[in-house]
């Protein structure tokens, strides 16, 4: 990613800031979410670790500034101003950013991240940001959903990289969807840069490759007797079984052993089933069943409700796509604005016509209060007050969800590390009211506003038409 | 990207075939789809310039061995055999490629790459082949039926990067998306990576971060006099409008224009009449009215047919993360090997009990046939016999579909550029029978097998249950 990783109006804009003296206001901008996706109750917080290398990270570049100076406006003109091209590389880009924890569930409408900025910086992180944590936020709630539905003791594996949307989406994918409660990826180099487990074995092509299945299952177990389990329906599952039990033999004549078979296509209740007997039969208790094969929430629900023998479910396409969702609805708004020169922040707001479209007003941040046993009771929505305290809260109890994470482009602490953001998941996930974990028909989000933002929002909407011009 | 951009079980199959003296046999892999996606009758081929670009680069890194080395198995010892990650650098991982030309329309089942090159490296690559593939092949289909519907004279702006999945999933998304036919984008890197056009003006927060309306959209028209689009619905409509008006007002004395306003909320239908009547009247014919809000081929298609006044259409969302299918069911088979030391190539074969998992055996080809006025007619797959020369066609007309792009790893001609790969998807899609076109209700697809490789099938499919093991 680059400085120019955005959309152009960020910069077109910039310019009109810089030209009108206004980029140097300071302004508060916050991130929410529209929906949670997938018609579901939560969504699982992820990516803040690739936002914050991002901003600390953001600079124009040379040829950045080269090719900017290239683009004309529609009278074959530069679109941008020759001083202005020459000021922005030596802009200050840094922000100061507040954020829920990477694995927080979180909700519709409550701020997630409050980046507070000069105003020309605030506005050009906004294509960037969203699409980093509307991806990862997106990918980490498919995956909590899957894992919830196939817990306990039922893990699920992420290989969704081939049908990915593009190398990112697959990258970025794994990392989330290890955020969301998966145990391991296929992805190689998800594992190389983020440290997540790695998982496989073998593919088709492998079998098709030797001269009966018999042959391939042996040489797969000879060439990595500690990470064998085989794909057993290239050809006939019923065979492949049988061979797959021959080949376990082998390995335990060498004092290693099968770890799993893998059913990859047709009925898996009936095959998984009839794969546990056969095996348990042969004294193959041990040996896992692995399934495959365009698995998503409903299908797994399915199977397991039907009794299917599964031990581990290999998830690919629905997770890393987020089937169902697609995209998460996460959007950007500027809230407040100090102009230079001022004392204090102004409100602003953003009047909407469809549904979630109007904005809130201020420098937010969202009170979370949970019960005795810990478990998530309700999130209010308030604004800061000039000195930056909590303002209009009825309880003075509960804790911040947005919690200081830049200050003017330095980091504050060290983030929590990728299996500790696991962690944040799995507990966050329990914690929530079972309405709310409940994946097919769940209840209200457990969100509110203070009374004096609500009232803050009627003032701004009454005058939200801004009188007619005067000639 | 690296050479770890790939699924876990790629490498330790290469392990397998390595240890097995099986790494440089010759294999021929295809690339196909399993189903047009989007219930469409046709996909449009994108992606080829990166999948080149990938092969050519491709070579283990020491962090890559080093990583590899550092991975265990189930006893705690070392998944890959140190004798092995030695050699793996060394390996030549040169391929040779045959494939459609990028903008090509293209239908389910039919080789789209053929790949030949020792067993090993043809598998390696499998995952990042498909992944690239699959995702602009996807994306470029979506972009082509938008631009179908909202053709002829409104085009199509791409500006999803904000929602997209990951970043890749937007800059590569941009680059498919103006294949498929979208005039521009708005992601600036696209623009600087691809000579891709760029556009945008400003957005909701400009608006907002100013005292009224009219201050906002003068202060954008004296800064960027010769790209001003201005966004009417921050407020009111009605309203916005008749500020843009006095906005272009200004522009006119100075000489300029104002080039469009934006609708981007509410009853698009109503509120581009509206605005059409009263910029008309207003003598402002002229200026272009520009719609967004989360478009896709159904709202496009209905605002359409009642008579919506829309010039330019912005579709963000839907298209990048190519709603309405989210991945392309892209598969990558093993299709013929011809062993170290041995002179003919063996056709392989794996039988599949879900819709579609059968694999098609040989070295395949594809003939397209077309009518005199260039119509597309009916595509042949075929296989090429032990010459290299097609085999079984009744026809000897035609093009072969697949073309020579690397021998060897080395680049036979430049590919088209990103323009010639735009018009050729326009021109393929005109081309189509008008039963493939249609959106909504499709024909059959217009793909045959020789009777001579479904005689080949027949006769793996006979013998794909293999002798069961001798004890």
């Amino acid at each position: 990613m680059s400085a120019l990783t955005t959309d152009l109006y960020q910069l077109t804009m910039a310019q009109g800031y810089w030209r009108n003296g206004r980029h140097l206001d300071r302004a508060s901008f916050y991130l929410s979410i529209r929906h949670t996706p997938f018609d579901g109750g939560f969504a699982v917080a992820a990516g803040l670790e690739q936002v914050v290398e991002f901003l600390v990270d953001l600079r124009f570049e040379p040829e950045d500034i080269e090719y900017l100076r290239s683009l004309a406006g529609s009278d074959g003109r530069p679109l941008f101003a020759r001083d202005f091209l020459e000021a922005l590389p030596q802009l200050d880009l840094a922000v100061s950013l507040a954020a829920v924890p990477e694995g927080t569930a979180v909700f519709a409408r409550e701020p997630l991240l409050r980046i507070e900025a000069p105003l020309l910086v605030g506005q050009l992180i906004e294509t960037p940001v969203l699409n980093i944590f509307n991806f990862q936020t997106l990918v980490a709630t498919k995956a909590a959903r899957l894992c919830h539905i196939a817990a306990p003791g039922q893990p699920v594996l992420e290989f969704g990289l081939r049908r990915a949307q593009g190398f990112d989406g697959g990258l970025s994918a794994s990392r989330a969807a290890y955020v969301g409660g998966c145990f391991a990826t296929s992805n190689v180099e998800a594992g190389q840069r983020f440290g997540i487990p790695v998982r496989g074995t073998h593919a088709h092509s492998w079998v098709q490759a030797f001269d009966s299945e018999p042959e391939a299952f042996d040489a797969f177990a000879e060439t990595m007797p500690n990470n064998c389990v085989l794909l057993v329906d290239t050809y006939d599952v019923e065979r492949g079984i049988e061979h797959a039990i021959a080949t376990a033999r082998m390995l335990e004549r060498r004092g290693q052993r099968l770890l799993g078979i893998r059913l990859d296509s047709g009925d898996l209740l009936l095959q998984s089933r009839a794969a546990r007997r056969r095996l348990n039969e042969a004294g193959l208790e041990d040996v896992a069943i692995v399934v495959s094969d365009n698995l998503d929430e409903k299908k797994i629900l399915a199977l397991r409700r039907a009794g299917a023998a599964i031990d581990i479910w290999g998830v690919g396409t629905s997770l890393v796509t987020a089937a169902g969702a697609g995209a998460l609805g996460g959007v950007y708004k500027l809230s407040a604005i100090r102009r230079c020169g001022e004392e204090w922040w102004r409100p602003v707001f953003k009047f909407g016509a469809g549904v979630g479209k109007a904005s809130l007003p201020g420098r937010l941040q969202v009170r979370r209060y949970r019960g005795a046993a810990g478990g998530l009771e309700r999130d209010v929505i308030h604004a800061l007050d000039e000195g930056g305290e909590a303002s209009g809260l009825d309880d003075p109890g509960g804790l911040d969800l947005l919690v200081p994470v830049l200050e003017e482009g330095r980091l504050l602490a060290p983030l929590p590390s990728l299996d500790a953001a696991r962690e944040i998941a799995g507990r966050e996930v329990a914690s929530l009211p079972p309405a709310l974990q409940d994946l097919e028909a769940h209840g209200p989000a457990p969100v509110e506003v203070t009374a004096s933002l609500m009232e803050q929002c009627d003032r701004l909407a009454a005058s939200h038409a801004p009188p007619a011009r005067s000639a």
